[in-house]
């Protein structure tokens, strides 16, 4: 801690929940000597001073963004490309430039086309995170025990990646390496569909009579809570994940929608066995994650 | 407590997860003059008397039953019918039967035609339980704070749904009373569906490619894990579950491929607005979940 820190200037650009618990997290281990934040609302950036959790805040990217060794950008994927071209301009020779979008490829297409020759580019994902958004629901912790996914392309400045490793790694996080196209495929069946499935159910729910809706909100803790949750992330962070990762969703839907098709099949024909199979199968796979620390 | 307790002498016909929670917390409330639990596994009955949560266990239904004031059957629903033949000609009139299971119309097609004249039949569904099974994994709380249908038949006699009635408030719940086919319909959407879509998301992750299923496993933390958890839910229970509420549970399965296939086209052909306003409503039932401190 006594050393100088890994980054003179930290910039977060958007700062809402994953931001903001970066900027307590860096703030925490001493990752960075100033930590700033670029956002687009006024009045994040009081909320942001207001919480003491960066040192300076502004819309402007030209005044913000000087001296920035790292930013990380922190907007819902769909504002990528005008994120690029509004921070493009400003950007110095030998600064990193890292994300924590939930998609990857559609960052790499929107957002490496503004970065000038020199910038490198180190897309990263966090796989943490809470159903709440904005400044203050991030928290110093969120990273502990969690992995950070990152996705260089071939030939990025191989310093630049391990200093972004570093920052993770201080920040609790364990590291994997992946390709973007892979990063999407993964992400699509252990994140996006439970999203899109997890706003379905808890939509159908809210689309019955008025009547039968508080009896659902009342008995709940049956199993409809747990997706309530989830349903209740940011709209428009999960409205631009599906809409940028269209391929990879589309794909696992319809191998849900075959797999539920199925169970339906054998409710409707009574068919016990098959369901308690499957049923039993399952239990096999939760086991697997408590075992590996993520439950 | 230094009263007579209500029950002389509670019975408790299967002692998973529910109901050894219920005579760990008859206990702790002093509830019952002695509790006993009837189980068809001589292994289940060692556990039990083991844990020391019952007086005495057995699985011959004429000594265990002898004396019994309520009766509570918490096995699965599957097995309602069975239990009734073999419970029914040991009962004394003034005996109450209960029952804790999932769905109701099938607990009162299947175990009442069992039950002699004189003995009162009361069914009823604490709307609370854990992913774990068995007798190990009750404990004495789990009904604090949650709500317990009961669905009386009209004309059942009023002493014994009060003498329920108090078991359950005592043992912390809240009561609603309900007519069975209701009953089935509600928890069709808040029980059934969900635990049905957890099991598919999960069913579908499991017949996955090894390495890709090894991913899905390390990143669950992103959506998918809150799903694992109610898909470990037990096999046989939810097996007997959906073939016993099959009309009601084929229905919401339609209503929700419906609002998946309106969500899935919406993204197929880009419709950012729609997926927005679908995302934001959802928010407003975790809200409400949450005021009605069910959350």
């Amino acid at each position: 801690m006594t050393a100088s820190p890994l980054f003179g200037t930290l910039c977060l650009v958007g700062i809402g929940l994953i931001n903001s618990s970066i900027a307590r997290a860096a703030r925490l281990h001493g990752l960075a000597g100033r930590i700033v934040t670029l956002d687009a609302s006024q009045q994040a950036c009081e909320t942001a001073l207001k919480l003491g959790i960066v040192d300076a805040a502004g819309t402007d990217p030209a005044t913000v963004l000087a001296g920035a060794d790292l930013i990380i950008v922190g907007t819902p994927v769909g504002a990528m490309a005008a994120v690029g071209a509004a921070i493009g301009p400003h950007l110095m020779p030998g600064t990193i430039v890292s994300d924590v979008g939930s998609v990857k490829m559609a960052v790499v297409r929107d957002l490496l086309p503004h970065l000038p020759e020199g910038v490198h580019f180190v897309p990263g994902h966090p796989i943490a995170g809470t159903e709440h958004s904005g400044p203050d629901a991030g928290f110093a912790e969120l990273f502990q025990g969690r992995w950070c996914i990152l996705t260089p392309l071939p030939g990025t400045d191989a310093v630049a990646v391990d200093k972004v490793t570093t920052l993770w790694r201080t920040m609790g996080s364990m590291i994997e390496i992946m390709e973007p196209h892979h990063h999407d495929k993964v992400l699509a069946i252990t994140s996006h569909l439970p999203h899109l499935i997890a706003y379905t159910i808890v939509g159908t729910a809210s689309d019955l009579e008025d009547d039968l809706q508080q009896e659902v909100i009342k008995f709940s803790a049956s199993g409809f809570r747990d997706f309530t949750r989830i349903a209740a992330s940011d709209p428009i962070m999960w409205r631009d994940v599906f809409l940028n990762n269209k391929e990879a969703v589309l794909e696992v839907i319809q191998r849900f929608t075959e797999d539920l098709t199925a169970l339906q099949r054998a409710i409707r024909w009574g068919e016990g066995e098959t369901l308690e199979t499957h049923f039993r199968e399952t239990r096999a796979i939760r086991r697997a994650i408590i075992d590996a620390k993520q439950a």
